[in-house]
């Protein structure tokens, strides 16, 4: 069931942007990211099966926001467990959220937050084993702390990023790395709210981010709910815009991150990042540690989703081009590290060559 | 008044290409390539005012397409008003013409190719002072020549461009250099007709080509209609399948070029060019030596126009942002000479630098 309300950014959205989801009276709201800006409507996600859906739909999209929606819904179907019929041994509860372990970890391969926000909760049940009900009531207060420190990580990264940003600066952005998709405040958006809450006049040019738009849809409404002056533009027009309009840099979100800095993001993120290189524009990556994945070494191997083909050959349910015309439909790309001029962490700035700063910020990790 | 007609590709598209225009019982009658691919229909041009409508909402569109009928336009003005009334001196005929000339070079600022046309059945009226009737006549007779020549051009590019195609080679174009855009073959589809006529396993990934989707409507067509591999892609992802794809080359059309080869071009082929220069792919440009603009000496003088922010904000009608939000929408952008590896003429492949082989065509352009 859907929660329908009239999407008004000035009352929905306070001080850290709109939230992706909420939990009210036992229950995980996710705002319905499909239906924005036009309808603001909430997706009940509380069962198990609703959150892989909506995960895999996307519903809720962002690697952040995944990593955080996977870990409410493991802690949520661990809750289920323990509350239902007679009391489970520790050993065939864990089994179970194994499996389902693995089914939201298959929902989406590339952004690794969400493994990442599985694996934090699997190791929370793990510690409980005297009592399924303890270790679920321990996941469920895990879930909050890691979403409480995800709007307190997007904090620190605006505020490490806005010491790159100057006074007038004229910023590209690409999809949407803001509050929707990372849970509070925002990576790439977050850099640029901070800029804006420190006084500086911001102005971002928004790449639409074909083929699901969520550049025009997400990121537009994120910065004109908060007043921020932003254009859109079609993402085949960033090396125009570059020229005329004296970008000063890009900034974009990541779904996951190399060792050596080599960075997955939304498809275009990589033509947009070659762009800026030409054009002698910084290239900024904004994402929390949970976006490094230690067990890659670099971006050759990370694995790149295929959806849909007809997200390609359709606009707005309606078909663009010949019937049974051919796509190809990558949903992300990997642009090498030696494009990015640096990475703006909770812990600070990396700068190139990434690989040992990088290894510094794992190693504290956990 | 429209006539209608089923989309079959098989039945319309002859060994050319299907032609942007047709000249039936004393009408012009326009493809109206609004409407492609779901709808075949002709668009009555053969008024003045209604040819200048066809040329500045797009129901025709590329350059070399636009000076034909800028031409035919005007040949049928002239033609017009040597008919009406009483007979005109050639003096106040001349005048009027000069005035719907200067009406039809405005319609649109980019392409040369309209200029060009223009000027070309100008020059013929003038030439036949004693007559409007016989300059009319001479005019009429000339916009068909043009036509004509425009085929043949096509053709030689074809050839000469296929010289630079290997047997198996992978190929993404931009927007639409096809049949419609050029009047029959192809400039940049031509050479791709020719590899493929020519015997060679040429496959195609076409940029959707934002805002307006012409490679997804019109080159998707074309090629369709002659079973040439074709896959659609989002124009952000063109890097990531120059490093996944194995492209051998980027081949595009030409709005205008300028004496030092910078070269105009529907907005996103400089982002294409900068790109193919990053993964080292060759970057042709395919255009008739009337797309060659004798006064402009480079290309930061080429007159860029901005259409309606509503293609942008808007996808098939519909909005995909926020209300009242801003956009930016260049219709076209220019690509640095030092960026195109050739450029394919009718009079053969032209090399960097470029200067004074251009030099060269434009002596013995007239």
């Amino acid at each position: 069931m859907t929660q329908s309300h009239a999407p008004s950014a000035d009352r929905e959205v306070g001080n850290i942007g709109l939230l992706p989801l909420q939990i009210v009276e036992g229950k995980i709201l996710l705002v319905d990211q499909r239906l924005l800006p036009h309808k603001l409507e909430y997706f009940d996600a509380s069962a198990f099966v609703d959150m892989c859906h909506a995960i895999k739909d996307m519903v809720v999209r962002g690697a952040p926001s995944i990593g955080v929606c996977a870990a409410y819904g493991l802690a949520f179907e661990a809750s289920r467990l323990a509350r239902s019929g007679p009391e489970l041994g520790f050993e065939p509860f864990h089994r179970r959220l194994l499996e389902a372990a693995a089914i939201l970890k298959a929902t989406r391969p590339t952004a690794v937050n969400l493994r990442w926000g599985v694996e934090r909760i699997m190791t929370v049940l793990e510690k409980h084993q005297a009592s399924p009900a303890v270790a679920a009531q321990a996941a469920l207060v895990d879930a909050a702390l890691i979403l409480q420190e995800h709007i307190d990580n997007n904090k620190a990264i605006g505020d490490f990023g806005n010491e790159l940003i100057g006074q007038d600066f004229r910023i590209i952005t690409h999809c949407n790395a803001g509050s929707l998709a990372t849970c509070g405040w925002g990576t790439a958006l977050g850099v640029i709210r901070s800029a804006q809450f420190a006084g500086k006049n911001v102005a971002v040019f928004v790449d639409e981010t074909r083929p699901r738009n969520q550049g025009a849809s997400l990121t537009m409404y994120e910065l004109s709910a908060d007043k921020i002056p932003a254009t859109l533009i079609c993402d085949n027009m960033s090396g125009h815009v570059m020229v005329h309009k004296k970008i000063d840099c890009v900034i974009v979100g990541a779904d996951r991150i190399a060792r050596n800095g080599d960075t997955a993001n939304k498809i275009g993120t990589y033509n947009l990042a070659v762009l800026a290189d030409y054009h002698k524009v910084p290239f900024y990556v904004a994402a929390p540690i949970s976006t490094f994945d230690p067990a890659i070494a670099d971006g050759t191997v990370i694995p790149i989703e295929e959806r849909d083909p007809a997200e390609v050959l359709q606009l707005a349910g309606q078909s663009i081009t010949v019937p049974g015309a051919s796509s190809y439909n990558p949903a992300f790309d990997v642009t090498p590290a030696t494009l990015i001029s640096a990475i703006i962490t909770e812990r600070g700035v990396l700068r190139p060559p990434f690989g040992e700063a990088i290894d510094r910020v794992l190693a504290d990790k956990f």
